[in-house]
């Protein structure tokens, strides 16, 4: 089989790319993501038109953020676009007459990560991606883990605090509250608001109010030294890696990949979520083989490559 | 192949039996367990001995509580048995010339479960086997997932209240210390200490204190109606559940089969998990589809059974 | 002395009454609560003519929901109203000519439970009201005790789940998320959505959804015995009597007072609360002296009597 | 009134020292503490027949570990001396012919603290000890906060995570399982067993092992800078900290006293707790006026100190 496309359909974007056999993207195009579904629908098809006029494609896969049925056709529902049972895999074949998958964005993330990025040369991985929430994929065998109903590798909502933070799907004290962007966000926030002389630098990057603090603020703060930054990231490796412990105690992979925002800022984030991984892993005082904890290759493309590679493989 | 042997090296005995194809137990001898490793592979010879005189034996699989390595031939380390790096399929082979598999008990219990118990028809099944601890096993497209190093599915040690309670495995918090039969001990003694008048029932069963009530007083108080001690099962129940609603966001599989002492209890503990894992199942409120949560088959067997299919799988 | 005005300001009204030496009130007024901080006050000092039209008035207490100034004359911050440093007694005695008392409302209400309500009797009392959210007051030796700022007996905002619920306070965990009517209407609202059969009384008496229950439908749920809407006044039952257990090991208080809306519901409510509360106290096992929890008397009440109790001893 | 003799009865010794009215120590004398109820009631008397051989007494408190009754004659019960019902005041005062007062010794620490000590000058004081537990004691307008039943601020045992460790009060998540010295050691060993390589300085003060780690290699090595025992002091204060944002919230006193071993450590651990008091004190964000968070300055007199000043206030 030759080339493939994947769509990534984001919050904010659809991104769409032709993808080879090796993982290496043709090119690329980018569109605003619409606000309904069938806008959506639209641009993905509109997308592989334009991408089939220069190029043969063969198949195309889709990652989108929901859950999606164990048959790789339908989103379940997903929070962002408002879908509720979305033939998604149907509507698109039927427009462009080409073999769809569709896939959890995370999912097929994961994959990317595993065929063409950090995980080459495992077989058992777990992808965790730190982004605006946190969610991940699972390999097993060589193979995407998706369950029995297609929604397995839902990290982000594993209850790690009992009557913890409220959070957006119902529950409460969901690892998403704790260790995401949104999360270090907060940390951050709360930290300035409770010893704005010790955020100093953090708070002049922003507006100079706590609740003014941004993301990104906190990356910069942290590596200029600011402590509130610093330990807000570490408040952050704290949840992290205690999640990785856990996570390993249940699969046992051969490696974590973490992806996501957070992987951009390197050791900074990868060794305190290491160390708190190492506290809490079982039977590391007993010398347990332990995997390694690396970070992802492919950043926001793994989406797109992950999805196509799906698509190949059919 | 015939005929394999199954053994379970438990905390207090070792159980033997010969196994068939169809999983049928011909014949089983129960020992108390040595208290040194030298005692423990002694017996284990001395049973398989025992059966190879009657029978045609074509392998041995042995369930050990620990951890065992990838190779299932070694048990990296077991907390009652103080083992360490113990070669016990060399051992053992070298003694009764047949081949020999080393399996964690919860993982062999899990596969006897899902081979000729209550997971038949189910290729992803999790089975979660609550008894003075909690263990279980996790088969993964009909395969047995035993992790990268040998240590998957230790779900006794997954962290659920950060700062919790302490944990023999030198951690905080692990579920064990909240889904267990001494949790539900625990419970018992609690109540009954707070509030001795709700439990005349519960106490009169055992020395009439509350550090004297037993496993035992608690389910039997529970069916005459003790409100502490039903109150106890259900809080047992409530963990349980919840830890089921994590393992389903992470696996997702068709079936979860709950084995171990609670289980005698049937639905009067059933009923309560099933309400737990339903609240806190992620989606749930959105139709989800749900995998049901089931009672195991074989009670004590499992472990016999499933190691001796495992040795015959080679 | 003769008589006083009680002012309440709530987050929906401005109640007021005329007070004697005995706490009976001789009339009362009431007002929709104003949106401005002017709008208040004038009709405070409305009221407070109004009365001073038929009787005689020498003095004029106030109760406001925030934090009062130990001078009990300026509001530090009020969050429903939206006062910063409001010099509420400044302003309302220019007004009036008579010397004005400013107390936090749920002080002003737990003095009057003390003086002429389920607190006579008794010189250390601590009162805890249960509504929306969860406040109360502290009597010890016959005094109110306001703290050197006086911004004590916040008990709403004690934390009590490390990285628990956000609070509107900026804090984490605070009681109040899991002791209030509002954790009453979600612990209702979860159970509902997780298990609508067995809230099918509970569900019938609002829309028929989750979101739609209300506190007074769990209240009339519980009642004709809804599963849901016993089990959901449970759980605020035990984190209220835990809470109580932790006062108790503060205060060592003669009594517990506990009004509020829940205190409506009488013993449905207040036995479990006294049960959680024994089995949380310390020291319970060795028979240690138990503090009565007992039911608030003066219902809404309470408040006006308060405040105009303050005024009278200025 | 002159002379009177302040006794400590600790679990490892007793303590004794005559005390002017100025708070001053003339004398002292120390024996182990003996295993039986008798032996200790003899070491009391002997310790203050021999001062009142060269001293003229005229009166004798005493601080007990454990539960003293609102009558400050018996001891209801004491953990370590295994005390039910002791009636220490009748015994002593047959034998010695002066007057007795008996108090809990970590009130008499806080009264001691409060009249001669960091407490000067402020009416409403809370002191908390950190001592191989947590303790304290409350002044509210100048006075002992004794409670109805004598058994006021027993700070140690409010809960403060649900589920949380068991405590030997039997009860689960008392704050002096995270906020004590013992606490303090577990935080060490803990992460000595994670990160041995980042422990290198702490483990070499003791026997390698980190089980071997006490509390003054902690000290030791926070003092050269070993991350690990750095970090372990800061987990100690945030928890610490928070706790006394709590009690600002209940008793909102005008200064906190931190008494007991960790205040030996000065800023290093002063400087930590303040933080995180801020950063969970309520209404902080909003200027509220906010308690020094000072050390305590009488070290280890302070019990005998204010032991012997209650017994002079009789």
């Amino acid at each position: 089989m030759g080339l493939t496309i994947g769509v990534d359909i984001g919050g904010t974007k659809i991104a769409a790319g032709v993808v080879d056999e090796e993982g290496a993207i043709l090119n690329t195009s980018t569109v605003p993501t619409p606000a309904t579904s069938e806008g959506v629908v639209d641009a993905i098809c509109a997308a592989v038109q334009e991408a089939s006029s220069a190029h043969e494609i063969e198949a195309v896969g889709i990652g989108a953020a929901g859950f999606v049925d164990d048959k790789r056709a339908t989103v379940l529902f997903a929070p962002n676009i408002n879908w509720r049972y979305e033939p998604l895999k149907d509507k698109v074949e039927q427009r462009v007459g080409l073999p769809v998958v569709v896939e959890n964005d995370a999912n097929a993330a994961a994959w990317g990560e595993y065929r063409f990025g950090a995980g080459q040369g495992h077989d058992d991985v777990v992808v965790v991606t730190v982004g605006t929430g946190i969610g991940g994929g699972i390999i097993i065998g060589g193979r995407l883990h998706r369950g029995r109903y297609g929604v397995a590798a839902e990290f982000g909502h594993v209850r790690v605090v009992p009557d913890g933070l409220l959070c957006g799907c119902g529950s409460q004290g969901c690892w998403e509250q704790y260790a995401s962007g949104r999360a270090l966000v907060r940390y951050g926030q709360q930290r300035a608001a409770a010893t704005p002389d010790a955020a100093a630098i953090l708070l002049g990057l922003g507006d100079g109010t706590p609740t003014g603090i941004q993301g990104k603020h906190i990356s910069q703060a942290a590596r200029q030294g600011d402590p509130v930054a610093v330990d807000s990231f570490r408040e952050l490796a704290r949840w992290v890696g205690a999640g990785l412990a856990d996570l390993a105690s249940l699969f046992d992979p051969s490696a974590f990949i973490v992806g996501g925002g957070i992987s951009d800022e390197g050791d900074l984030v990868l060794e305190p979520i290491r160390k708190s991984f190492r506290r809490w892993l079982v039977g590391n005082a007993w010398g347990r083989p332990q995997a390694p904890v690396v970070a992802a290759q492919l950043g926001g493309r793994a989406g797109i490559v992950g999805a196509a590679d799906l698509a190949r493989q059919g």
